[in-house]
């Protein structure tokens, strides 16, 4: 099994994820977010590039009765006119359960989104249900290309040390002798940024919320007040719940997670 | 001290390189095989991209009575007609002392030859004189661009530790204190890349070898039968030379490699 990993959306190449696990990464804080909600009974989560059309997307889910959510955020800040931002604390299971969230985010969004043509299962990992994640690779069986959002085009931290996690889970489930041996684990085959990922894991798998101070994106959330945030995202396999992003049903055409 | 780090040479932005130092990484082999020789006493390296074109530059400095040496490889193996490759060991002081290399390579020379506009210097690095850049770059006091080849255009292993190495080094000279505490070294900017480069460093540190193993390219150069390579490349600290790019003189017009 290939364990791949993308530092950034803009490095997804479609042709690349064709029938691979594609587990998508956006830690600070749209897949935090989106773990959390599912996690707490939320129905599924519709996400949309373009404010625009997450206004659209609400209203007629709203027109159809369906109970929905409209949240998003925009460099870290809330959507002018729009209810709901992108921090997991606004989704406790009261606010959040049996209802639909359509959400629109600056990289997460695009990440999930590119991530939907040719693969076979797209899973939205976090530090929040790393461990769960990994176990449902394994059991996929096929290759896996973890797909981080990245900032502003860069490689990040946060998201890198979130998908670390999975690579390490997997290896201790499939190769435990790997990480005291010298060559390359016999069941998987780790690309070189999932190596350098490993080793984050193994760096600040005893305190994860240490990496985001030292994270570009970390810092900037804290600046902006946003410490509690940081503290929720940070929480390791709190979750059990592998969201997969589903392909559009024809009668209403988006893609939305659930709940594995 | 803003210390930036560039996954591959595709990354590479010459705008944002502008007044930098930057330090080019292409471990397995250019940058090792550069460090070697200038170590070894080779008056200069002139890196071309082109094979047509390193003939010419070759025959032209041979009709100079430069005493030179031509040397290159195409993946990993030899250029056909082309007496040297790309192997650190084919350059002990009895070969290359007082000669010009110049040298074609895969991905280490579009990295050395794409940093030079703009830059403030351009130094080579490598596991070999890790150490002795990051101590020329600290003595600079400018802003640090870590610049990695890359494998076809992707992260390398190989290169990001290399570049860790050189920020582990200037962590430990301007901030010793940061590895223990939470946050951000006060003198030191480190961008995620570089933080993650750091803890592949810490991790190889004692054996640096063992990442060529987990690595692709390391890899290919070992079933290649390369191994003597590898180990020769995987030396830390070996030498003190910090070798420059310098900027083409007018009347030859390349930019040639010398002892800082
Ligand atoms: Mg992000
Ligand atoms: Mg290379």
């Amino acid at each position: 099994m290939h364990i791949d990993l993308l530092p950034t959306a803009e490095s997804i190449v479609p042709a690349e994820l064709t029938g691979c696990t594609a587990v998508v990464f956006d830690v600070l804080r749209a897949t935090s977010t989106i773990v959390t909600a599912i996690a707490h009974g939320c129905r599924g989560v519709v996400t949309v590039v373009d404010t625009a059309e997450a206004q659209e997307v609400a209203a007629r889910l709203a027109g159809e009765n369906t109970p929905v959510l409209l949240a998003g955020e925009r460099g870290g800040e809330k959507i002018p006119g729009f209810p709901h931002g992108n921090s997991p604390l606004e989704y406790p299971p009261e606010v959040v359960g049996g209802k639909v969230l359509v959400l629109t985010t600056s990289n997460g969004t695009r990440a999930l989104n590119a991530t939907i043509e040719g693969t076979h299962t797209v899973l939205v990992g976090s530090l929040l249900n790393a461990r769960a994640v990994a176990q449902k690779a394994c059991r996929l069986g096929r290759d896996v290309t973890l797909v981080c959002a990245g900032t502003q085009g860069k490689f990040s931290l946060e998201d890198t040390l979130a998908a670390g996690m999975v690579v390490l889970e997997m290896v201790e489930m499939m190769d435990p002798g790997w990480l005291c041996s010298n060559h390359q684990p016999p069941s998987l085959d780790l690309a070189d940024l999932a190596v350098a990922a490993l080793h984050l894991a193994l760096a600040y798998r005893e305190n994860p919320r240490r990496a985001f101070n030292r994270s570009h994106h970390g810092r900037k959330l804290f600046s902006m007040g946003l410490a509690a945030d940081l503290d929720w995202c940070a929480s390791l396999n709190t979750f059990e719940v592998v969201p997969v992003l589903k392909a559009a049903k024809k009668e209403n055409g988006y893609p939305i997670i659930e709940k594995c």
